[in-house]
């Protein structure tokens, strides 16, 4: 039970706290204070010769089809839709490929899963089943719909042997498959060296624009023409389609996308993960970065014999929150959204970390260690941090 | 029944027809042979210093303050939010205010409603009830969610009166009640003289920032802290929320928005209209230009002694094809989403609209119009010109 963070009402309010805190470091120190590590980082790179192409019917007719060319390289499939976020394009073809009553189920490396995709089946009023063992996954009848989750929010990949069964059982049936590969087109193929989606059988694939690459938060969904026509229908009914400033940021993304700059990162994680080792036990690696789980930000409080009612989530956005405040380090559980991982983890591939060197950052996580244990024996203060008021 | 255009798939190939020509003109001749006259151009008017701002985090901590400040102005109430566009805010506040088997009803100035409505109620799995006639207006029992809309898609205005009615009924029965204002929140205000629907009484009003304003496609919803906070969290959960780089130039077009431009344009509108008289007894006035219904197209083709097989909506998309086409001239029965009015409607509050005189804009629908007729006899040639291929 969470004691300081109970609702997603209270993440919405935490999230409010966490901008309040950057707008006051930008407006006295400016935007070299900041240093965002969530990897995610959103940016929106475009050139002075798109801005005045950018409105309504102009924009699109433009750069839609730039975007479907550079995103079925980048996905491979037929065609291809831009979408406001990856939780809209889940929630298009959520929408457009099932029914109320039908089924959908799921597979990932390790649950739980992204909320949009259970969420998305509980307002098409669908049953939603969820595997992360292999050996239970089985396709019940009257499902009409598979996900395939290829890298989860704490970036753990799918194996591809688990992979290409689910494909295979799904094409027996005759079921579409799409992949979630929202981190998992880049990190899945460029670090792991996993083939694409599309090319391992699956029929639609989407990805998040702003994830291990410099685009805009956004999603783009590519695969089989007769799916994206159906699902494009639904994006434009109910507004879930990408706007074209979006659309020409992920375009300039896309062209300037460099798989060697992520492979560069992987030296520093190296560096990094092991100069932590000497203050904390629990830290782990991730594919582009460092992270340490709730649970066990919990266990490292508690080995300096200090007793907190706080819940393991509770201390891990406590720390973020102090690492944005007093470093201004931005990271997912101080400022994501409702229901995204309340894993702590610093992202190496972020532009801004190019500004800090693996020593600093051992540093700031050891001084603002120190500022959590302090305020993990006082919850009011605690609160305080953590929801304004 | 239309012969050219059955399904609302046909619309999204029209629609890319439409992009096809516009790219085609943008190539040949530049942006300045476009005349976007939907008003509905979406201008993007960010400037040089927004444009490092527009991350994930730090673009909202900066924008959505702002935004929210000019969006009271604007609306009126207590909290806003934006939206990616006026139809995503629709859904959100339907998912967020209603119940499955619950009652929707919606009085607007002249059904059919913009699609948006029916069909989020639908999604939602609720039952949805249109008025246009206040007589016929009652309040059924298990209803959650009273709509109003402000001006319809083919800018019929509501009359006060009927508005403070269904206003002081929703508050005896305490239900809340939503303004959609895309384009009423400027024209009923600015033209008509009437109070914002906040002011009116309304506990929520939407309204579209392309719509007779310079900002982009997009929604902004104000209103009562307690609804307002509980659709924001809708809103997040299915990535509906307007991305940065919108939220800013909703920011600059408020800031630069001037209601005596838009006054302006009324004696130009009616220069227009008096000198359109003499082709075509058909066009009526509206509040920001001209427009002539499907049913009265296909009546003045066959005042010329020409039989067509096209239904009155096919005729509409025809005209406005060949508009496109000849012209450069955009409007939104060729251009439009699916769904949208098949009225052809030139706006003349648009920025394109001060590079065309009245007499250039009666001589092109002249001639655009000998086209029509010609075309009209050829329905596998109308076919192509419309849906490509």
């Amino acid at each position: 039970m969470n004691m300081l963070i109970k609702e997603p009402e209270d993440e919405i309010l935490k999230k409010e706290q966490a901008f309040k805190i950057i707008r006051s470091i930008l407006d006295k120190e400016g935007r070299e204070a900041i240093y965002d590590l969530t990897g995610l980082a959103g940016g929106f790179p475009i050139k002075k010769e798109d801005k005045k192409l950018l409105e309504t019917y102009i924009g699109p007719a433009i750069y839609e089809k730039k975007l479907e060319k550079l995103a079925l390289e980048h996905l491979g499939g037929e065609k291809a839709i831009a979408f406001n976020r990856t939780t809209t394009g889940i929630l298009a073809t959520i929408i457009a490929l099932t029914k109320p009553r039908e089924k959908i189920i799921h597979y990932l490396p390790e649950s739980p899963s992204h909320p949009s995709i259970p969420e998305s089946a509980k307002i098409r009023n669908t049953e939603y089943l969820e595997f992360d063992n292999i050996k239970k996954f089985h396709i019940p009848e009257k499902t009409s719909l598979i996900f395939i989750t290829g890298a989860t929010m704490d970036h753990k990949i799918i194996k591809i042997k688990e992979f290409k069964r689910i494909i295979s059982l799904s094409k027996e049936k005759g079921i579409p498959t799409i992949v979630d590969d929202a981190s998992g087109a880049r990190l899945r193929t460029i670090i792991f060296k996993q083939p694409t989606a599309i090319q391992l059988g699956a029929d639609l694939a989407i990805t998040s624009t702003d994830k291990l690459m410099n685009g805009p938060r956004g999603g783009i969904l590519a695969g089989k023409t007769e799916l994206i026509n159906k699902i494009k229908r639904v994006a434009y009914q109910f507004g879930l389609e990408a706007q074209p400033p979006l659309i020409a940021a992920m375009v300039r993304a896309l062209e300037e996308f460099k798989p060697s700059k992520l492979l560069r990162t992987l030296k520093k994680r190296d560096e990094l993960h092991l100069k932590l080792k000497k203050s904390f036990k629990s830290f782990e690696k991730t594919p582009t970065g460092v992270m340490i789980r709730p649970e066990k930000i919990k266990k490292e409080i508690q080995k300096h014999q200090i007793k907190t009612p706080l819940s393991p989530k509770d201390t891990s956005y406590l720390w973020s929150m102090i690492l944005l405040k007093e470093h201004g380090i931005i990271t997912i559980p101080a400022a994501g959204m409702p229901g995204a991982s309340p894993t702590l983890r610093l992202d190496l591939s972020a532009a801004d970390a190019q500004k800090l060197e693996p020593d600093q950052i051992v540093n700031i996580l050891e001084k603002s260690f120190q500022k959590l244990l302090k305020t993990a024996k006082e919850p009011p203060k605690a609160k305080k941090l953590l929801l304004g008021g």
